[in-house]
């Protein structure tokens, strides 16, 4: 239970879990631990991982894994046309995001004891008739009793009938894989209790609830989110992981440890300790954190090249190794703007002359200012590496010098 | 309009209406007339008539009238469990509770300019997603507007949400058979403007709801149910119809007129000032209508006769002419309660004996106050009417007398 315990934000109820939990010890039978897949969002992130790696201790501990991809609502999205973030996607596009799902799930989970179910299947075999039985087994009161659903009734904001019956779906994947434990965000928390009772209604042993919290994004404000683009995502290069990780703001560092990582008990508590009496830099609990995230989505090795990268850029104010080079500039002479977008590096001109004007490109460390800036292939010049925003670099290898263009004058 | 407006409770909207009835003429299309049967009270009476009626008159004005016999929810009954008013029928007996009302209600109805269908065709067929779709159209706050649903939530009664699918399913059917009009009692009003709706939202002109006041039945208190025992039915014998009829109070004389009879304007006009005035004697208004009703049931012979019959029974205190005949006693002699019973006038010796206690039994008019009397074949005797209740009667053609039995004074 200690292990299970673990940044838990809600066991309903703690003591089901463990009677189910030694019963499943004595006759030496896994307890389902089922946890929902949205198709219409296969990118992972961090956030994610915080249930994922709950699902993993119990795999751990001798249980089975059910994945269940939610297609059947993926298939449909919302009928009433009303909500834009809820895509319709078709069975091939389903499937694919499942898959994709299952890939990036198992570098949290183990590949070993999970099962992975679509609930199309059957889902998608209920009749009008068979919603209706599954309909009668719970009350408007009771579903109005959502907080999401109460505040929207309360402010007169349309709910549509349709919208009761998903957390019922829900539940119905619950009695038909015969879920012992149901993971979730603590955002889940009331349709894991539906389910809890719809299993009770067809003579099933209800399942556990188990509520994690809701991880907040690299912002430090909102929930991590690929649409507020505040994630860290599970397939993304190793360094970004560990830049992105490196941004967030202190007050994150502690649960990012405890939900994020496999930190043991007496480093997360040491750590909560230093935090508290300001005795260590955060800066280097942060390196500590995002070498932690890189080794779990990678490896070691992954996470020690990433810090080296970042502590040239960022740290010691060295170019990255991975540079890119530009042997000559071809036309032998360039506006800097047309460069910058040529080599990809801004999308349009008015962009780069935007990040010009903001400071944001300098060459060899000096600043340009100048939209007008030209480059000029010349024998008396000296190669040059060209830096825009915080990232991108490339490295002009032919001898070149930097001149002002004949009516830079107007425009300063 | 005059024609359509007669006895109606509410068009909504009436403007619609007068436009779909003038694109009907210009168009030479009849409309689509719609009422929904319930297979679970297949025994018409004669409140069901005033919703018939109207819907007949759409038929004199060339109009097609749909019956749609809702055998998917009276299949499905309440999967709940908790009501027990609703039956769950089998096939079977849907298609045959579907065949009776039709030949009831033809009764009412022109048998050509109509079309009868069963709503299981298109609601059996509907799939989770199929409902979700339909569901997504309407939303929580309109539906708990519905008076009932609105007290029950007040109260805190349990409100299933497979309830709020009923009214959709109902709305579906309009959408399948393109109704331009559906008809039904003034309880059915809120569901007939959810269809409204629905058929908007499947892209159709939406139907006119026409309600029709709910009938009162012959007690004067309650609406008129079979359960409540205060009705009269379609297919109840004349003299039933006609003797049900004469005993409704005065108050309701101008309703039954006005919604159950094919009364002329101008007459129905002249009755309710006779009622006001009080220049008439209700009794002969009743008369009336008993005879319409028998008349619109049977034919205006059988009315005719039902009258005559009434007459001698309450009026001329005669007996009926088709009274029975017992030959002899059989037995030579018989206890009067026995007797009873014996003949089916009442269902035990102890109804027997309460009925002769209420003075409820009479021979040849006396009233017999013993409940150990006797009857006895002697050739010294008479043949002798039996009475029993306001309409059992039994004529002994033999010779016989009354007597006490032994023990007689031992119970008085």
């Amino acid at each position: 239970m200690d292990v299970i315990k673990r940044g838990v934000s809600e066991i309903i109820p703690e003591e089901d879990l463990v009677k189910k939990l030694e019963r499943s010890i004595k006759t030496k039978t896994p307890l389902n631990a089922k946890l929902g897949c949205d198709p219409s969002r296969p990118d992972l992130h961090v956030g994610h991982s915080v249930v994922l790696r709950k699902l993993r201790q119990f795999q751990e501990l001798g249980h089975l894994a059910i994945l269940i991809v939610g297609d059947f609502t993926g298939m449909i999205g919302d009928p009433s046309g009303k909500s834009k973030t809820r895509p319709s996607l078709n069975l091939d596009e389903t499937r694919r995001n499942g898959k994709t799902y299952f890939e990036q799930a198992t570098k949290i989970l183990s590949a070993k004891k999970v099962k992975m179910l679509y609930n199309s299947e059957w889902l998608g075999k209920m009749s009008f008739e068979d919603v209706l039985r599954l309909a009668s087994r719970y009350t408007i009161a009771r579903m109005l009793e959502r907080d999401d659903f109460t505040d929207r009734y309360k402010q007169g904001d349309a709910i549509r009938i349709h919208e009761f019956l998903y957390p019922l779906a829900q539940a119905m994947d619950s009695v038909m894989v015969e879920a012992d434990v149901e993971l979730g965000g603590t955002d889940q928390k009331f349709n894991l209790l539906v389910a809890r009772d719809i299993q009770r209604e067809y003579g099933q042993d209800p399942q556990v609830a188990v509520t994690m919290p809701i991880l907040i994004g690299i912002d430090g404000v909102e929930k991590m989110s690929k649409s507020l683009e505040n994630y860290i995502g599970f397939t993304e290069p190793p360094k970004e992981i560990y830049g992105k990780t490196m941004s967030i703001p202190d007050a994150l560092i502690y649960d990012y440890f405890l939900l994020t990582t496999n930190i043991p008990q007496q480093e997360l508590a040491a750590i909560r300790r230093q935090l508290a009496r300001k005795v260590v830099n955060p800066r280097d609990l942060k390196r500590r954190l995002a070498r932690d995230l890189v080794s779990i989505y990678y490896h070691p090795e992954a996470a020690k090249k990433a810090e080296e990268e970042f502590d040239k850029v960022y740290v010691k104010k060295e170019t990255p190794e991975d540079i890119r080079k530009i042997e000559r500039l071809e036309s032998g002479e360039i506006l800097l703007v047309d460069l910058i977008v040529r080599e990809g590096m801004a999308s349009s001109k008015s962009e780069a002359r935007r990040l010009i004007q903001q400071g944001a490109v300098s060459a060899d460390g000096r600043k340009i200012t100048g939209i007008h800036q030209k480059i000029q292939s010349a024998k008396q010049g000296k190669p040059l590496v060209l830096k825009v925003g915080k990232h991108q670099f490339v490295h002009i290898s032919e001898n070149v010098i930097l001149l002002k263009s004949e009516n830079s004058r107007k425009s300063h």
